[in-house]
């Protein structure tokens, strides 16, 4: 229900390469590329070009047999799927380091994001400047949003104090969060979440490391 | 080839689900819950019943029918599949916003795991002390190393300076790599990487945006 009706129901992970593609392009851009293959695209991301054209035919027809793609269609054609191809406001809820880091994050403004206000409950951090962003008063998201019409939420608080904010969020328009506070978010169904936990990540890559290679 | 070689092929997702369940269990723990059903496991983390149990079934047999599975045992189990079940020492290489975040990420000891030194190559940075850690000097990785043996890096500098300490910390011992910048690590094949993309988990919510929530 909250999917574009004209597209069948896209896979999470080829949404994930295609921001992949989009990055890699945009550097591509810079560097005066015109045309690449999907050979060149497994060469570039290390993913398979068979997958490459999988993940595109979810979307139509995509550059020409023998020529290849045109970067700058493509990486246009991208931004218009994932829908960032005009700027796209986001709040962040908890200036603390990881939301400091979020703030200063390089390529958010080239990718069409821009952190249009920040929050935090700490007297301490509030009115203070990061970057070019004043830290405000996390009471005042409502009001603030009422404003700026964020509908991303990028929630970097305590477990704890993740819920209260999201809930907060929500009542201000928020139609989407990325939440890396290590608990998991009780949201109304059309609400979509992503959660980044460096535990789980962590956990992963530990899962990874064979016996063999202990000390 | 990194996988031991008792159990098959455990497909990633069902790895960073393990994950999500030994964080649910940790906490279910400390409340003192004893036993718990698969229906719990989808009440309290939104995980399909079903699919909890398949992901139980790569590693052999679990829980009793009727009675449920044992709180303490489960976890025990879900840490030593992760390789969490003894302190696992990290290295973070790069302390900025990001990597300051890491060091002091709750939940990181409970995971037995250990950011066991920091570095960076501001001269500004090193020597200071960030929670209870000194930062050390980037161009020390490998000496530092070979005293604690980390097999885990977590790269969270600059896009033009991730390639150049992955490269240094594969040379130091480590094994696998949870990578921050904003680029494809080319590293050799026996190297396992996982990259955090703000970018990404953006993008991908993002494509959630539907049209006519749109202002």
């Amino acid at each position: 229900m909250n999917s574009s009706s004209s597209s069948p129901k896209v896979p999470i992970p080829t949404l994930e390469r295609l921001a992949t593609y989009l990055r890699f392009l945009i550097d591509l851009e810079a560097s005066h590329v015109e045309t690449i293959s999907s050979t060149d695209v497994e060469k570039q991301t290390g993913i398979n070009a068979a997958q490459f054209r999988k993940d595109l035919s979810y979307f139509g027809e995509f550059g020409k047999p023998g020529v290849g793609y045109n970067v700058q269609e493509l990486q246009a054609r991208i931004a218009r799927i994932l829908k960032i191809d005009q700027l796209q406001p986001i709040m962040v809820i908890g200036a603390g380091n990881l939301g400091s880091a979020l703030i200063g994050y390089p390529g958010l403004t080239e990718h069409k994001f821009h952190i249009a206000a920040a929050f935090d409950r700490d007297p301490a951090k509030i009115g203070c400047l990061q970057g070019n962003l004043m830290i405000l008063d996390e009471a005042d998201v409502c009001t603030v949003n009422a404003d700026i019409g964020a509908r991303i939420a990028i929630i970097c608080v305590p477990a704890s104090a993740a819920q209260g904010v999201a809930d907060t969020a929500i009542l201000a328009g928020v139609k989407v969060i990325l939440n890396f506070a290590p608990i998991i978010l009780r949201v109304p169904e059309r609400i979509v979440v992503r959660n980044v936990s460096f535990l789980q990540e962590l956990a992963v890559l530990s899962y990874h490391l064979s016996s063999d290679t202990k000390k």
